[in-house]
């Protein structure tokens, strides 16, 4: 892996990463030269006991861009400065312009419950410079400088003594509000365990302090042993629609063994993870043969520094589709209860998803 | 409040309510005759600690009703038969066609995970018989006739020992999935304390504990004093955009005495309630002069036959938009990390709601 970081004009950073030694513009571009002005802030709410971010972000575009514009592909006409320069780069990493959380605060509001200004970070990925690729498009040696960059990135914001969580996801498709289609994802780093992090770490650590074995590899092995669930398995990763999926047609993507970060990956295993996740998403497009929503999230153990033998890192894929042309909608049981009611039985959606038959490059 | 039972021929329960005596047909219809067949089963989130309920129907309909065809409106042809009959009530609640939960079912496949059956109940609210009726448009004397209702069926289900917690809700709006226009609401009866309402009573135990007095009536007491974001109050009532909205036009809608559920409310808190209601759906309605989508949901104890003084009925609205024409998607940071982010300050949502205003009849 190859990287180079570079500052924009508007304060914030890039980091380009590659396979390849990097040769590229030294000068980063931004859409606008004034500095981000953004002062998040997190309030406490007390029923629910957890943090909510308000950002109220001023947004005064003045230029126009043309109708072609893509601020994530590389900038072509200066007079356009988009987010990316020219270079051989693979994948590029820059702080999001808006963010709802930034380690650059320090102030927050006096309000009637707790607040704090809100010191976590909000990165962009892009993924490739290809604005029609996907991830499933992508070379399984690209998808590993994914898994690296994910690692670094971990690595880089873990410095922060104030980042406990960092959570790498896509959100993709315009049925869940995406507005820009080049392929890209975003990083989230919190300054605290978030809810369901934290919920997950404690079913685990439990489990983990009763049986001295990873509840998540655990439940793989009997996933491995049902076998009507599973997607993709090699010696080192699987993927497969969980027992207790929540949504139709939810996927998990995991090491087989317990691996608490991205940092901790062997290349065996990256290589696996690589050949899952290309798998998966090859076999989400080529169901409808058409892009397939979804968001995707990567979890895995706080970076507190302590050690966490209980965390396994994995991919959950959410899509927001339960038939070709029907939305699951979140509603009463699932936003105000909590409790998901799944219209689709897993071994019936894993069916359909195993029927997908890809091919991938050796 | 006056009701009657009744049983629909394919075994189903249809409770009638008015507000005075009713004269209605006592043979009660449905769409279909098929005793219904429902058999959804729990299984266990290890990693989340939750259940998951799925049940997959086959929806056989044989009969192709005419395009005006209203299910929730009274039968006019026999050929054509609906959920309701003929007659004077105003409120009309039966057992969902389609349950993720029933008491009726007693087994549950054999699975990786721990599986139970979905001894639960799902039950359809009609509102009112007036299909173009929003909760906005009726009497108060007929809202305060649902918060009687919504407490009516506490109890009755509570009488099931599997039961522990029932939640009133309401999803509106094709924006969040509704595909029947006629003013109506669900209710979930639930076989433990779901994860929301046990996070809540959680944080409302320990603040108890602490101070001896209820966590939410606290907080509306310093609502109150800052009075930023009050939508309505009387002596017994309120409604508020709280401090801590994680929706951009989040509200809540509580009685300001502590009052741990409907079946607890005096008559002078259910007409503040229902002064409430009508004020923050005309307002909704109001803020764009078209009907406003949201999921309201009614946060009440749970039914374990335990006191429960730290609980405190209330109302939770969550709108899916964040401007007159941009919806707020559910994404990676609210749906995987559970954190949410906010783009608009309570304040500033709570002022555009103020400015909208509503007459009540008295």
């Amino acid at each position: 892996m190859y990287s180079q970081e570079l500052l924009k004009p508007d304060g914030r950073k890039l980091t380009l990463y590659s396979r390849c030694p990097i040769v590229a513009d030294t000068l980063a571009p931004s859409p606008g030269s004034e500095p981000i002005q953004a002062t998040p802030h997190l309030r406490w709410h007390p029923l629910r006991g957890e943090w909510v971010a308000y950002a109220s972000h001023r947004q005064g575009r003045t230029f126009l861009p043309p109708p072609e514009y893509n601020p994530l592909a590389p900038t072509t006409d200066p007079k356009f400065p988009t987010e990316l320069p020219q270079g051989n780069y693979d994948i590029a990493v820059f702080d999001n312009r808006f963010p709802s959380m930034t380690l650059q605060v320090e102030t927050a509001p006096i309000e009637i419950v707790e607040t704090l200004p809100a010191n976590g970070a909000c990165e962009v990925v892009v993924f490739t410079q290809d604005p029609q690729a996907s991830l499933g498009s992508l070379d399984l040696s690209h998808l590993e400088l994914l898994l690296q960059v994910w690692g670094d990135r971990t690595r880089a914001l873990s410095q922060h003594s104030q980042i406990q969580y960092v959570l790498p996801f896509e959100n993709k498709g315009i049925e869940v509000g995406v507005t820009l289609n080049h392929p890209h994802g975003q990083i989230y780093a919190y300054p605290f365990v978030p809810p369901v992090p934290a919920k997950m770490l404690e079913c685990q650590r439990s489990y983990y302090q009763t049986h001295q074995r990873g509840l998540l590899a655990d439940l793989i092995q009997r996933e491995i042993k049902d076998d009507r669930r599973i997607l993709y398995q090699d010696e080192f990763a699987i993927a497969f629609v969980p027992v207790c999926a929540r949504y139709p047609y939810e996927v998990w993507i995991a090491t087989i063994q317990s691996v608490a970060t991205f940092s901790d990956l062997t290349s065996e295993q990256r290589s696996g993870l690589a050949k899952a996740l290309k798998t998966v998403t090859l076999k989400f497009d080529g169901l409808w043969n058409r892009p397939f929503p979804y968001l995707m999230a990567w979890f895995q153990a706080p970076t507190d520094g302590e050690p966490h033998p209980e965390s396994h890192l994995h991919a959950e894929f959410y899509p927001p589709y339960r038939t070709s042309d029907r939305l699951k909608y979140l509603a009463g049981t699932e936003l105000a209860a909590g409790m998901f009611a799944n219209d689709a039985l897993p071994e019936d959606k894993a069916k359909e998803l195993q029927a997908v038959l890809v091919t991938l490059e050796e």
